[in-house]
């Protein structure tokens, strides 16, 4: 069965970078079958790509490889790495992108040995030197511990934290999706003992609905996203448009 | 033969909906050949949904499966069906996208098992937890009649009717592609014996080029478009921005 | 083994031109392997398009048939044609978008025989009518001389010339990537001998860079881009939009 080999960046699609990284994979591992998951994250936002890879990585198939680069430390001191788990592989700098992938057996290889590089390494664009030949070679079965050595931990990001007083919570909006619904850092189990009303941007939100047809058309309503974050959003519209809210926008709930 | 598996969505590429997708139908059915036709669709736009099927669904070959969603009604009434015909099946929800499928021996199942689903079903991404298992489902040769129950007929679209007097013709944009060209609801077959003007935005046109290249850089012309409607362009420019014309604008022709 | 067709267009993803034009070659050659390179080349810029094929083409196995379309001249004069390598077929219209393909054994195709070809060819897309077909049938194994009628050469673009004086050397931005970046026309082995200064935009830069993280954070710098040619950055950020430079901006070095 042909390997798959998932792709996450923030190369945009405008220039070669995406083409460039695909050839590099096909010279090596012609089978590979090459899954575009997206190039179109806010470029340099680890935050974000830390999450789309947390969201998106256990729909695949065990033995998917799940090359990822947001890289704003490419040439620097950040390490080339790959995670192993029992089910995938993760190939990409260590620089927090695989903070919230928790799956079972994990191990980290740093990239070091430069066999299975493309030669010379550049120094601005990793992703073509050493992440797509190393992910290539994974899809051939060469063994992790032939690429570098062992290390014991990645770098870690964290969510900015969720702050509490006796009667609130205080969020924020953490990403926003294609339709301007805004992702906040605040988990819903959190309000299962009810709550009296969410604030942002100086509107408030009664209630958590089920389904956005729940709210009249325009309307402004909560609800929990398919990540498992509390979610804001606008039925048939955009509450990032409708609330001129972005990433970091607070959110005040009373309980 | 690996089965195609299409899909045509508005959830942009900018976060984790489409890679999730995608994985859910290669866990179900590895060797399926995935194929992004668009995922740029205007959100919630069924016209531009509906007209992009049936311009794009009749050049794939026989057998292929066409996974669509734009959804603004996903998680309330509106139904989650495939429609099944001699050659193609389509999977998604039943709220007019399939409108223009013109294709012989037309079935229609209302997809209700929930075997062929994700468990739970969330009321906010149908596209993972129903239609995406369907169509892999599908690929690996489950019958249609195991899905559910037919129904006899879907949901509708209609094109905004062009208006007829004594001698003139009122029409309108309903489309815009990616180089401004605008796509309107009339049909050149219409004019076949003979105009005097288009008019837009107060711009007059005198006849239909064969090729943008008749006309001078930069000068609006107007042309049948490749989907067999009248399209007004501009030779090597946007006639959107040069009009500042959008979807909805009228458009007038004198006969 | 699978034969890859990789795309190159400028035809956006909004609407339903990449998705007929990936139809058209699975119903002729199933088992093609399709890989997008990119769809968001600026519309009509052929020199985007060349430098994409240029810095791309090579990275694919021998074998892989490079199907490229940016096309303002469609319907008109411009030839249809295949470039037959020895590793390589690029397919596409004869307008300069082939330009800058090295490699040996080079031959031109003009692609006259319509038995290859959708019936009737469209004045308006030839992707759909003309160049996916071919790329369809090239990936089945059929002859190049089959196609049609060696021709001698094909057209040919220019890039800007850098201009020279005794102590200065005037070149331009050719492109802008995806972060901003700016990429010129000099190549920068011309400033080995060194320089006293880079201007762009009345800001001076006085060395080349190895890395972006050398720079501080949102700090302009030049750097010998993976292209091979000097190029403008901000560490983390986007000199486009720092500099309000566009295509065609110049760029100043004091020798």
């Amino acid at each position: 069965m042909a390997k798959i080999i998932t792709l996450t960046t923030d190369f945009g699609e405008k220039d070669y970078s995406v083409g460039v990284v695909k050839g590099v994979i096909l010279s090596i591992s012609p089978e590979a079958k090459i899954i575009d998951i997206t190039h179109q994250l806010q470029p340099f936002n680890l935050i974000s790509a830390a999450l789309t890879l947390k969201n998106v990585h256990n729909y695949y198939p065990a033995g998917t490889i799940h090359l990822a680069v947001v890289d704003p430390g490419v040439g620097g001191k950040r390490k080339p790495v790959l995670v192993h788990t029992e089910k995938y592989v993760f190939v990409g700098p260590d620089n927090g992108i695989f903070s919230w992938i928790n799956e079972p057996g994990k191990k980290v290889i740093h990239l070091t040995n430069s066999k299975f590089f493309l030669n010379p390494v550049s120094s601005t664009f990793h992703a073509r030197d050493i992440f797509a030949p190393v992910a290539a070679y994974l899809s051939l079965g060469v063994r992790i511990d032939e690429f570098g050595r062992p290390v014991s931990k990645i770098v870690k990001l964290r969510l900015p934290p969720v702050q509490f007083t006796k009667d609130k919570l205080f969020g924020e909006v953490i990403n926003v999706d294609n339709f301007g619904n805004l992702i906040t850092n605040i988990q819903p189990e959190k309000l299962k003992n009810g709550f009296k009303r969410i604030k942002i941007k100086g509107r408030k939100i009664l209630n958590i609905s089920q389904t956005f047809s729940n709210a009249p058309e325009g309307k402004i309503l909560a609800y929990r996203g398919s990540a498992g974050f509390l979610e804001i959003g606008v039925n048939q519209g955009s509450a990032a448009k409708k609330l001129k809210a972005k990433i970091g926008e607070k959110v005040e709930i009373e309980i």
